[in-house]
């Protein structure tokens, strides 16, 4: 197995930043450590569990991605992180009612090492939210200057030779791109003036690209998707990848969709609800955060249906998603969808999905997934936005004048074929193997 | 556009002939009636629908793929078949209450004109069926005879220049090939000898392909599935494909699947029921025929998820599926599936699936296309198993020693790699744009 | 079997008005018709099929209800309406797209023939309809005035001895009751000085109580809810009853919340959505309107749980109802629950139920069994609130000081036991036949 | 409040008997323990959590059942029983993983005291089952001696005054009662020859009578439901009721076809499936076992929609009951019902009901109901069949020529209705307030 991959090694540790040492974050966490004591298994994450073939079916070689490229190990992942409570890892995964007491217990010490440093908030942002641990400042400015002194500080603490940062704070409210999200100049120049428009989210970032840190958003909000940090990451030399994790109903409607498009099947409507009942849920009540999530949500149907050149199937589809605050449900968000579609001279047929899930067990690999492959690709000399892990977001960011693509197999494909790029193998086309024939 | 395609053009009419004259092939000949009228739009049809992309996305050429591909006319098929009822097509279609009778009035003259041949049928190998049109024989090459006879002149009576043959007939009891299968001589002995193990779907199956016509297999049943006549198939020059229809909860299952594999999620069960009240139900009611059913559906999820490499994720799965005669339920079959995932640390998910959904809708575009992808295979001069075609079938039919592929987004991609190197282009790869970066 | 009742005989025809003449009102008058003719049956309705049993078991007297009842007879029906719509029944019902041309064609020409007198409307009562069969007006009196004339004349051209009149329009923005509505004085002054707080469906329920014609209000806005117009019921000596016909969601959930009250199972939560797609769903798309259904919607738990006594049960139940405007799915409205409940120590279960409904087949009997025990009530000299027809109301309308029953075994239990008291009868108590034991 | 009750004082132990000491039975002690530490509510439970109407409406009298009848107090409850496996309760509910650890620790010294006593048991009657903790037998009567024996040492072991038996076993194979079972005599003449129809179940029941121990079945064999046990437990004086506790999908069977029924809506089919992975579901994966669960649940429809008096709408339903053993779900069964209603002119409509339920947690509180109720009988000098107590089971046991009575409602008026007039009070009627005002 060829493992003469181009990446620098990867010794030393790899400081994994979090901002926002919420659900999400503390599962992560509470998971890489009860994987690193052998108490359970990383479910979900490609870069600890999936394989990848590598040349012709008849080679036979399809080792583990992370024997195929140099990724970080386990054991060599350190962390820290952000937030606005204060409490420490283990209190937060106590308050978060994601993990059970059996898989914290043995856990529990090492969990209480880990505390936030004091957040970079305002709560003109994040509305339905508050609390102590928040960073005094004149201008945003000294904020992203504290911010990257946290970076440094932290590094030099953990002794860590790198780091990556993955935004899991809460969904601040809906913004679009204003006049200083426009160039590098622009932002800095609000960053002294207190622009209103710049909001945490975007400190973080910029502190990260700065510091030549990789950077992913796991929420909707704008955070690093305008010109200024896309031009400020390129000139870097720094990957930056994103946004809002794709989980849940997105992640089955990612799937579904273009199972019924293989097929040619017209779909006349698709109705989809939630209902959660955690911190997030109760965030995303408010309108405008709730905005943020909402648009990252309804275009997904649409690029992988492509409506203009099936108009016959798809151009008046009626697409509705809503999400409700319910609080019995606690982290065990339901998502519950009706697709009307229809068949052969366009009889119609239904189906129901209810998906029984677990927020932060499907999110928590995914932050794993993404700091070492945005690891790797630092590594590797790459820099700007990193379409191929598309696959992890509910809206990819991509570069000006590329179409998002949603479609989950699509995503995979691009996600492998690029690692094995990565790893100097051929890509692979899965032509039968009759192919030659066809010649 | 390129349309230089090796193919001979596709003149003169195509006889499509369907043995067994039920739900099934009464509502795809009705559908192709309605669509030539312009009365329906021929929906979940491949070659009908689909558009297929040509080059490199920036070259922005993605015709039709009937436009690509010099596949029959609609205009130029024309029907022939066999059943044991000797309803003509429109009374067969009122009896199967699939298509509202203001879909069936305007073609009504059309589909009155066409009369099941008799069939060649004994109940041993259909428990629950019986009817007066039926072939008298001595042996069963005797039948078969009389089989090659009714495709000539139903050839000749048509003016067809070609003929493709798909199996729409009952599912009959379950067999393992057995000595007889073996060989074409075995096979040809059997045939004079009234070999039990010969049944009737063999026969029409031995018929087209000694007569030159492609034949494909919608039921679980071995009907072509065994050496003796791969063998002969290839040895005339014969395209085949097979088995089984893949409509309803399999379909469901094989993108749901692939969907959970990508992203490492673990399954633990898999529990699969189905309500169904039409006569392909009442069939199945008979535990014998059920068996040939059943055994096509339990392993598409094995070679999905390669239980062998993902230890830890799917080899405890327990897979269970139920068939239901249900009256109450007519042709609109309903599948109810629980799945039962878990994902980072082992956490437990469940997802509910209600497929409403429509028997004979979901299977009738499936019989138009295999018809117009064999006679393309065939005028390409393709022969024997036909492994491209696996996106129909619930049990692809694959060449000795080569795996099934079940992944409905993998069997999509080779179905249109294979069109487009039928169709002298290029194989797409699906790597991102920025690809050339990596090398 | 004991007939003699006390009610006068029922000779003569009856006329059933209804204002509003959309979906439910023409379901109701077609279904009449087309049960009339022998051609179906009036499955739904109490008044046609349910049976009554009079005195112990052992007696075994159980007629159907309108042999035990001088109800008046189908064949006696005839009808009246009012819609801002000018269609004509048939036309109206093609519209509404509930029953399939195949049932309306054999009635059409009876259809046909009745036509919508012209509507007291105003279009800041239902935002977002509509239509030009509107009376003009310049005082809300001279409006009432000309409805009473409405009312004499079709009783007239109709030959009917009797009326009785069923809101079957619009629902309309959400009031609470104001000052005008306090009195049978302030109301009538209100008329003369167009206040604002007069809706259009109080004009009718006026104009009905005036001439003596029992009124019942199908949709939850105010129509006949207030202190005027029960007063003048009263003095009138009109039966009346209200409001918003239960059907749907709030049926299956006035079954299900008694079932696990039986049982003391708690509720920790209820979340019920709705899809709908008809032109009610379309104007329940006007917040204002919605406000007026989802405050009769809510009540429905509080008063069959009985928080208060239940504490450890139901104080904490969190109850969210949503409904949604979603165009594919016409009339049949379909309704999803998720029900936390919580049993022995408090272990959590979940129910979801998804109800495939159609509205206006659920909506259509009830309007008969109303017009039909309204018009009963009436001969019997009762006036003012008939509470024992609960069991047909989403917001029951009862007396100053009752509490509104929403069990839907309790209000069928006092339907019964009322109509068996009606009829002269001994109410039963179910209790077992051993009874006698324990005295 | 009245609490002069005729019932004996309830002073001195009650000792709860169960025969089977799997899931449910351990879910019932663990359950009143960890009650009467005051560390959960006895959720679930008539005696404990519901309140009683007495008088009028207006006198608002609506004690607790348990202030308003001399039940015995659950301080007062000490436990016995029997089971093949020797496992103490505390390992027992370790085993059959129905309550959380959290809540089993608090109780743990307690719950290891009880232990079971050897059980009367032969495999052939419930073949998926085997254990060492049996006794030794010669014949049967020996058996019942020895039971008798243990009965009379565990209330002096216990101090107990009285005990009562509630059959907590596996579902034996299916019987109907043969000729031993048709009198005392031909009973305890087939103990002495080892008569092959009786059951070990039986012998529990008999050994029971015979002690003056109130009896109950959960389970759907036969056990005391033949005419032997009957006349012994008049002629003794023994309360007993049966069979087959009432739980997950018949509860909700039972409680929504009387919601169907009261409205009149017709339907055509009922399809019913379950999936369950605890012992008592591998126990049921025996044809013979499930034949007998089988017999139990297929009546509960006829007798509540009384199919003869409502043919046109339920003559021709289609009910279909399966039960899976499905090893991934645990305790935690799921069951899914879809229900083909139809309602005015013949319109279909589906419902599908999914409930993910807890079996043992629905089963243990009416442990404790029966147990209680069967108490207040003997002492109010009941003795046979109790049928009041139908509401708690599937198929409710009842005297020669009566009909069971399925419909929850009515059941829980009777049960309710029993006890006013067990403590002394009028039966309620449910008459509306305005009732007079019809006299
Ligand atoms: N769990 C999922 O499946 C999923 C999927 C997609 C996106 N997301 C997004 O991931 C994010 C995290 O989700 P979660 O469930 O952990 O939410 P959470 O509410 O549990 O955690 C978010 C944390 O961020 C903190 N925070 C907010 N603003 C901050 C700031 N400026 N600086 C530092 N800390 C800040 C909050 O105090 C909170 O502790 C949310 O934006 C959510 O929308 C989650
Ligand atoms: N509809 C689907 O979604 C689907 C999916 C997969 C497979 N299938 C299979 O397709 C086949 C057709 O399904 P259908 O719904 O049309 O069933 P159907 O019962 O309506 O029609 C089958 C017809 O075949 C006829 N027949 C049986 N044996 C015959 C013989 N030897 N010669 C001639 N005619 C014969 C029967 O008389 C009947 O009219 C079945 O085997 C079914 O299992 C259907
Ligand atoms: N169908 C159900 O299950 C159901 C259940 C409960 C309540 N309802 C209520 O019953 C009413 C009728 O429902 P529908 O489905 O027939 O609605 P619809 O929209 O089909 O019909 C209502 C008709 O009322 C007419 N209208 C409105 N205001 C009027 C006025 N002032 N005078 C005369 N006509 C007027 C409209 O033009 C329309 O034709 C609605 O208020 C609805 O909320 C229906
Ligand atoms: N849980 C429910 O909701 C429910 C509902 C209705 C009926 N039931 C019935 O209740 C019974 C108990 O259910 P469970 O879930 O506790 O089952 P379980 O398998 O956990 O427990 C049954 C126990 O009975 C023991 N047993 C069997 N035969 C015996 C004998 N002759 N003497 C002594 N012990 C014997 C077994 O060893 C086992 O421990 C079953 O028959 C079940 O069908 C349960
Ligand atoms: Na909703
Ligand atoms: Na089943």
């Amino acid at each position: 197995m060829s493992t003469t991959s181009k990446a620098a090694n990867s010794d030393g540790k790899l400081l994994v930043l979090t901002p926002g040492m919420g659900a999400v974050a503390t599962t992560f966490i509470a998971g890489v450590e009860s994987v690193r004591k052998g108490l359970s298994k990383p479910i979900g994450s490609l870069t600890q569990m999936q394989t990848i073939r590598l040349g012709a079916r008849s080679e036979n070689r399809s080792p583990l991605i992370k024997d195929f490229l140099p990724l970080a190990d386990l054991d060599d992942i350190v962390f820290g992180g952000w937030d606005v409570k204060p409490d420490n890892v283990y209190d937060a995964c106590v308050h978060a009612q994601v993990l059970k007491s059996q898989d914290l217990d043995p856990i529990a010490d090492f969990l209480k090492t880990i505390k936030p440093m004091s957040a970079a908030f305002e709560q003109k942002y994040v509305k339905k939210l508050d609390g102590p641990n928040v960073k005094k400042f004149e201008t945003k400015k000294d904020l992203a200057d504290q911010l990257r002194e946290d970076i440094r500080k932290k590094k030099e603490e953990t002794g860590a030779t790198r780091a990556v940062m993955v935004w899991c704070g809460s969904t601040e409210v809906y913004q679009s791109p204003s006049e200083c999200h426009m160039s590098i100049e622009a932002f800095e120049k609000g960053l002294e003036n207190n622009d209103e428009s710049i909001a945490p989210s975007q400190l973080y970032a910029y502190a990260a690209i700065k510091e030549g840190v990789p950077y992913a958003n796991g929420a909707p909000n704008l955070s690093a998707d305008f010109p200024a940090l896309i031009q400020l990451a390129e000139k870097n030399g720094v990957p930056i990848a994103g946004k809002d994790f794709k989980t849940g109903q997105t992640l089955m409607k990612t799937i579904l969709a273009p199972g019924f498009k293989t097929r040619m099947l017209g779909i006349r409507g698709w109705f989809s609800t939630n209902i959660l009942g955690n911190r997030d849920g109760e965030v995303l009540d408010d309108p405008d955060s709730f905005k943020s999530k909402e648009v990252t949500k309804a275009g997904v149907l649409d690029t992988i249906l492509q409506p203009d050149s099936y108009k016959d199937l798809y151009k008046d589809l009626y697409h509705k998603v809503r999400i409700n605050y319910y609080p019995p449900r606690g982290d065990e968000k339901e998502g519950w969808d009706n697709i009307d579609i229809f068949g052969w001279l366009g009889y119609p047929m239904q189906i129901k999905v209810d998906f029984l899930c677990r927020d932060s067990i499907l999110a928590a690999p995914i932050v794993l997934d993404l700091a070492l492959f945005l690891d790797l690709a630092s590594r590797q000399g790459k820099s700007g936005i990193q379409e191929w892990l598309s696959f992890y977001f509910k809206s990819p960011q991509v570069e000006d004048g590329h179409v998002q693509e949603h479609d989950i197999f699509i995503q995979h494909f691009r996600l492998k074929n690029t690692l094995r790029v990565m790893g100097g193998e051929e890509p692979v086309t899965h032509l039968s193997e009759n192919y030659d024939s066809y010649k």
